[in-house]
């Protein structure tokens, strides 16, 4: 816990009320219905202003078994902690990971550090499948090299449970796997009930909308965080995208405008970095596959670059792609894979995406350089010349 | 050496002459006067166009005992090898080292390393004096836990010699300070005299004058590198910045105008990082003592913040300084230093100089976020999101 209940009491004079679920919305009357966990009471509650912040939930499998014991999620602090007293105590010996995200990669990679005979599971062929093919073949090699099963093409049929209803095998539309523990990552689902149930705007994501002020469709009630849909910049479209730190903005944003502010939140370009193992990952903008679903007409430039130059310790290569719009050469996205050097220098490039920064202007740019950071000629830089001439 | 001279030859066709000097230039008659060193011979070799690129040499303290066999300057490979043989052969203990800019203390922590006593002289109070006094600051603090001694406000008088001619002391005008050998690293001055002798423009700076295509007043004759000035996109003013970046940017411009091309080279913004011992230091745009010499309404915001989440193994507090225009937000310069993630950090604030970004606008970017790699909010971030009030 970042704060405890008193610390907001105290420092800010905000009442913060645990273990209390609030069941119903009704914003004609403006109250909510709230229930004491602890007490079994149910009261009613007045509001002048509503933030809803109701976030999100792991999407379920929806197959027979999923209530076992040895399956988890992970998406709070009690899971996590669920799950690592599961590890301690009972010492599974397979796991299977079902979802190829951010957080079943990042977990393979933990369950492996214990020496657990790993699999993830996944339908599409490759792991984090919402990146370029070009990543998502590194992270592949990244995983099986460090002795992570990999099975493409394998969507979860049935999980097969026995004595005290543990699961001890899945099976998959290719065969029949053992397992002793099982982690689905595989996304979430915004927590809409409520906001729906009041009559609320929903996006067409189903998430909640909200205008640039994370102001609902109802007057004086107000969302942020992964219950909402968020904006994107370039697509001019929203789309759910349920990160920490857009959660973090659009929470402030929220907050203050509740509050009588006028705060906008922008959106995003889809910035993001994980690690898998020694491998970063980093990407900013949009895809070549989703800017050719667009019908965007688009350049694609991939280089292969050292992380500083060649001659230092610790210099390793870097794949970088960037897409770009033609004939105007505006950035779309850029991408990289690589083992150093590579997430610190992803804003970079997000900063020229959310600029409207041209490959021709980028091209340009006077950067720092030292040997032990960059090459005199930062990747970034040769990709945004070599893209030049395909404009 | 990076390429053979065969190299270029056999793969480019370009034909190198080492150890040919040229001793002057003849605009008129399109000829160079080239020295033949290794058989003293002269020759006349036409040109259709020529590009100047004479680099810099080191500034000299002006004192007799300068040509003493240790005493040492670091501008080329040859001068490295000299001082490297010197150290090996010579076993020296005590070495000063006058001038406190990148190459004195990246040559400070060089002798440090192995174990040599290790003085610092300079002029001015602090050690890279031309970046922010609080980073200054750091490095100063840096050097002294290294075991370097830094004296300030010691301007060099005299250089001692005995015995063979070899420097035995140094005398600042605080004091006399016995040394075996002595580094002079005070900056480099343009090789501009065959240039000065031919009539070619030299600018205020006294370094080779050319517009944005690397041309000088002559026509087909370019310039590029340590010999040339370059445009500071802020100050809308040229400057001496002889950096091994700019001069490979100027150098293909330069090229490729000679070739017929039409490139351009749109100058700088200072952007510069280095690393002494385990301290990062990384700066873009100006300071705040030039924006105020520049007379500039200017707001300035310093945070300290953690390199990325406090709970990651690794966290180390980094301070950014941010210097922005009032009252319309626009970024003129960031200035970082800590022990992790600076340098890798600066582009990104480079990016937002160049491309005109308010702090408004930088405090709404979408960001990558892992914990490992930054906080929810980067440090830019909160830098941007406080100065918000300064406005």
């Amino acid at each position: 816990m970042v704060r405890r209940p008193e610390e907001f009491r105290e420092k800010q004079g905000i009442d913060v009320f645990l273990r209390h679920r609030v069941n119903r919305l009704d914003p004609k009357a403006k109250q909510i219905e709230v229930e004491d966990l602890e007490k079994g009471e149910k009261r009613s509650v007045g509001y002048d202003k509503l933030v809803l912040a109701s976030g999100a939930r792991s999407r379920r499998l929806g197959l027979p078994g999923e209530e076992a014991e040895n399956l988890f999620t992970l998406k709070d602090l009690e899971d996590a902690i669920r799950l690592k007293q599961y590890v301690y105590r009972r010492q599974p010996n397979r796991v299977g990971i079902l979802g190829s995200g951010y957080i079943g990669l990042e977990m393979a990679e933990a369950f492996r550090l214990r020496g657990l005979e790993t699999t993830v599971f996944y339908r599409g062929t490759h792991p984090v499948s919402h990146l370029e093919p070009e990543i998502s073949e590194h992270v592949l090699k990244e995983l099986e090299a460090n002795g992570v099963r990999f099975l493409g093409e394998h969507k979860p049929v049935a999980l097969t449970t026995e004595g005290e209803g543990e699961i001890v095998s899945i099976e998959t539309t290719k065969g029949q796997y053992p397992v002793d523990l099982v982690l689905t990552a595989f996304g979430v689902v915004p927590n809409v009930e409520i906001a729906r149930d009041a009559g609320i705007r929903l996006g067409k994501t189903g998430a909640v909308w909200t205008d640039e002020g994370q102001r609902t469709d109802h007057p004086d009630i107000y969302a942020g965080g992964d219950c909402c849909e968020v904006h994107h910049q370039i697509l001019e479209d929203s789309i759910f995208m349920p990160l920490g730190d857009v959660a973090n903005k659009q929470g402030r944003v929220a907050g203050e405008n509740a509050a009588g502010g006028k705060a906008t939140f922008d959106g995003v370009v889809g910035s993001q970095c994980f690690q898998v193992f020694s491998l970063e990952v980093a990407a900013t903008g949009i895809t070549e596959r989703v800017a050719r679903e667009k019908g965007m007409d688009i350049g694609i430039q991939k280089i292969e670059a050292s992380s500083k130059v060649h001659y230092m310790p610790g210099a390793k290569p870097l794949l970088l792609k960037i897409v770009f719009e033609r004939p105007s050469g505006r950035l779309l996205g850029g991408h990289m894979v690589g083992r150093e050097g590579v997430a610190r220098r992803i804003n970079t490039l997000a900063v020229a995406v959310q600029s409207r920064l041209t490959v021709q202007a980028l091209s340009r740019m006077d950067f720092a350089y030292a040997p032990q950071f960059s090459a005199p000629f930062d990747p970034i830089l040769i990709a945004a010349e070599q893209a030049l001439k395909k404009l």
